[in-house]
């Protein structure tokens, strides 16, 4: 589902058969503005489905802070503005807001998370909302992380399901390799050195070493050799983090980026 | 947008044109067994999602521990068990635990704020994820809390932006009550005293008390005499509610009750 | 299911593959202009649908005799002008004469029943073309009409069916009241006059008084007193209405305005 | 639009979020039966509609009467059953029985227009419900009448707009046979005899009489001199068609075949 | 499913959830223009679907050789071109080549075809790529030839499966005489002379002769003394075209018009 | 868009408003069965299209010949049976073979070119038919071919017009590794050995060599030296095939797998 669609949905879903309170308080044609401000700091994130919202409405909608940057300080709150219809703008103001700040939030809690470990490549998972996900990982970006794959047609990642269904790691692999198409690399998830030994001796181009110390975690790096590209999952938190940027792997994964945050708090005012 | 359908575009989202991994490491035919549990204390929502999940997938969900029951101590962490072809185990893994996590986050975060204010009613408002209203609504229920209005289209409720572009409270509400179908109660927020006074001159059904300390809704409630029914919003903690909850208003409306939960922790292991 | 969306389909439903007819017939670039008119005398309604179909097919729809308003008189029987492709006046056509034949039919027919009873608020029902229920809801408001409840989300209004399974009014009174979100009145359909007094010592906010001849509604309305908003329905005739608009009631409802209306007649000419 | 994808948006449009009233008072879990009747003599018409609606439900539908034949009478009047869950069978009662009360209306119209004249080809028009147009020429069967062309996709008919924008009617017959595929007859619609003679000149097909009065019928009749068939409309009332039967002509169109009727009464009792 | 529809859903296809490569090495803003030529002589078509796609990717689109129209030599291998962001140039290409590449092919094979024989009309069928019949049928029309019925509903072909079904010739044309609307021929297929003549004794509009020899078509020709139309199907080879079109029938149609046409060769080059 | 999805529309495309000659013929409950067949010889491909076609239509639709196997010899041409109602046999058929006579045609055709060419990787491109990239590409396999990435989500494959915008080859790939995700692996597309240099220095995994002769590839192998993958591709006859299947070169891809293939004839008797 693109965002036009998700958008228009989203409308649907708040507005029903019609916005009683506005339809009867509201005049047909009364225009009017409205700006967007942050009641607290925060990293914006949310642009492109906020300005969807109100595109859909027939209003005009204007970047002030754009995606990635601070916004809530004394001097500087204004995230957006718009202008169109009264009625219009009094109909898009909560959805376009539980987009915004529901995405600022992941920004600025990814803000915070990757602060924690300069040098660190910090990557996210696929424990996003059901339907948000492209904005949730654009949200991720704008708070300074990367993104791990989109979902499941774009990337091999066995897990140890996969495994035992396929037989062990060696044959895990193989299959994979022959299935996939050339252009995706083969990552692995292994909980033992010993695993990892057999993934790397099979050829897996990536290995996700999952819920390992830090002593382990040094141990698998010596391991590895240089041969896979390690990353890190499991048990991680902002502390755990600036080690972990020290021990020589290719990035870690959180889950935490995006579903720990919570909402940030935006407002909109109608002049 | 229904719960068919939103599942349908849930498992979309995350499968793309294909799960390359499972394709190519679980046999098509194979068949398993999987259960899906808490890995610390929830109050369990989402069982309506993650069935329609696997429902979709031609795969039996069976529920064990049902909305609203608590799971994830020592001996009872078993949420639901999944029986059907191991491949669909595993492409709906993800997404039907995406709902669960977050659904049960909510019910679990409601359990906590209620708990704080027996006797009081605490119910949600419309800072909701897009297109996880409903879902999210009875997870408030699941947790202990109530509902407010669904959306724009069935209530009433008159906000600052109305008054202005109506000329006034007293305007506001004729209007409402003019248009309104015979069934809508009238609602209109206020922020001071005498707006309050106002409003109920004009004949409101529900006043908002917004962002008021405890004094002055102390003196709200002596000055509406009964004849509205009072709500407080704004600004409002879990140690505030005890205090409001001795107040002799109607009810309590909180955003946070949604928007503030985090994920809990559940995982699915395939047998 | 939004304006645009059935306007798309219903075009969709006439034009099938393409118009024969006019591909043959009709040069693809030549425009022209057309007037659609009254041939009879009308009371306007569904502009909004008509020019959706013809601002889908790209061609400019201006009102000339506004909903609401009578047209079909001897010098104003002008309804709408359009212009554009004269290929596409020619595929919107029937499709735009068919929602405005419908809808002013239902808008002059509504006049004429609350012509009747001059005072009386004479409200709808939900007996309406499946997919039309918006546009026929906003035609009884162009007759002089009022709404009652959208549909089955937005109003509690219990029958005998609700009573039934609820185990009695008492029952289903109570339970709705502790259901719905506050800002729905709770409204009992009623056969005598001991379930209306059942109803009122429940607490019912509105009680629908079903099938009962004028005596009783007068008798009704003495034993209400003032507590409850009363509705009368079933059985009601242009003729009943005069005597209903005397008794002091709140509203009649009556599914005929909208089900026992006919088209009336308009035509379109093209320039 | 399809059958159930027309059932699935009209139950949308009823319900919305949900059914507040039936939700607080039927138990989740209660299952029950139900009569649909006919509170007055009619030509059933709908059941195939009024089944998908009880189908998408989860409800059995078992026809009683027929479409085509009547219900009303004294003994006979159950026009269907249904069994289910109680929920359900309130849920749809109300779609179900709009399409079941229109549907059959129309049966009905048509089975008196029918009668008036014995031996007529009677057809219908495009003048139809948007969205409902499949239903009502089912409907138009069953009452006893045919159908003309469903759309302007399968069916060649050459009105005045057309004649003008070709240049006249042999340019446009010309371009109409030229463009159309082999399997479609070219019709035209005249206005005087000399029209006629020059679209019978031109190699109609059919020729459609628009508002000739029965002299003027009667001539056309033989300068035609059975070369193309004839189609009778305009100005028809039930009263002139017994003439027009008469007249050798190869059949009469009305549109208010459809939209002349009104709704039948039904109901339906839950037991 | 319309062209908007049919595009949207192609280019949602090929993007899936983004183009990743365009997306990290053009950067977002800048713009450019294209031109799509032909690498070999080819008869044009596909432009309404080419110019969709970049339509709704925001790009201009502007014909340089039209539909129908031969491309391709040393001078005028220009088909059409592009300007837009640069990045939906690149998004756009390959969608609308290969609606381009297709439909040429199927317009240049056609052209091919019906070079072979001056004077016969030459008609596809049925046998098409699904949801691509509008467009593969109008790239006949630019190729040269013509359309027989776009699918099951706007014609009625009798084949041998619906003969045995209805009981005989007679009876299958009797029934579909009655059961179809006036405007629609009623067309037998027949795979022997003495089938023919049933057909025609039973009134049969139009006989397709199926699979049939040259001597046998002559003979039908003389069976049929002008009765019916005849339409040649089965067996037909570009060489055996040349004597049809000497017969006297009324057509011949051909599904490898369209399913045997290769892809021609074009290319976009960006500047 | 789904199979469910691709085919419904499909069956849509066909059907319209109902498929006129067989609601006449053929009576409404009459059950039977038919046998699919090819008439020449083949390798299959299509099932999943072809059963759910007939699934919809509620018919039981059995493999013979599966995917990947040969039919149409003297002794087993039988590909699948159907059984169900025969009106649905019927208005399933053309949709059915359609689909079947496609992919059976790319299937059959991919044999042959990969059995000129043993020991090497055939793969597929993005020039598909629009919105049936999944299915042709599942062709592919089943004639023994493989596929490439799917579409521009899932692989990145630099190519000249992104090699411009970026400003040269070690700036686009570059830019392809900072912006995509860890599994994904980074192709070039060059034309020259200087180019394959400056991509092998840069850090191309894989590098498509476009329009090469033989000597050139031999050469580009040895300056390769092991570095990156090398794919073939441009001017490729299944002629050069066995030539390039000895160069070294990890793989060989030909658009021509499917746009170059016909369609072979299959048939569908009904008994």
């Amino acid at each position: 589902m693109n965002l036009t669609e998700l958008v228009r949905l989203s409308l649907e879903e708040d507005l029903g058969h019609g916005d009683v309170t506005t339809e009867a308080t509201v005049d047909a044609e009364a225009r009017g503005g409205a700006r967007i401000y942050a009641k607290e700091p925060i990293v914006v994130s949310g642009h492109a489905a906020a300005a969807e919202v109100f595109r859909q409405l027939g209003c005009a909608y204007t970047v002030v802070t754009p995606d990635g940057a601070f916004a809530g300080g004394p001097n500087d709150d204004t995230v957006a503005t718009v202008t169109g219809r009264r009625r219009d703008l009094l109909v898009g103001e909560r959805c376009a807001l539980n987009f915004l700040m529901h995405l600022s939030g992941v920004a600025t809690h990814v803000r915070r998370v990757v602060a924690a470990a300069p040098g660190l490549r910090v990557v996210d998972t696929r424990k996003t909302m059901p339907l948000h996900r492209a904005l949730e990982k654009a949200a991720v970006r704008h708070g300074g992380g990367q993104n791990h794959r989109f979902g499941l047609a774009d990337g091999v990642l066995i897990k140890d399901n996969h495994i035992v269904a396929a037989g062990g790691i060696t044959a895990a692999i193989g299959r994979a390799r022959a299935h996939a198409h050339p252009l995706l690399r083969v990552e692995v998830e292994v909980e033992t050195l010993a695993e990892l030994e057999e993934a790397l001796a099979a050829g897996a181009d990536d290995v996700l070493l999952d819920n390992m110390d830090d002593d382990t975690l040094r141990e698998a790096v010596l391991v590895n050799a240089g041969r896979a590209r390690l990353e890190v999952s499991g048990g991680l938190t902002r502390e755990r983090l600036a080690t972990i940027a020290t021990l020589g792997v290719h990035r870690a994964s959180m889950g935490g980026l995006i579903h720990q945050a919570r909402w940030v708090d935006l407002s909109m005012r109608i002049s």
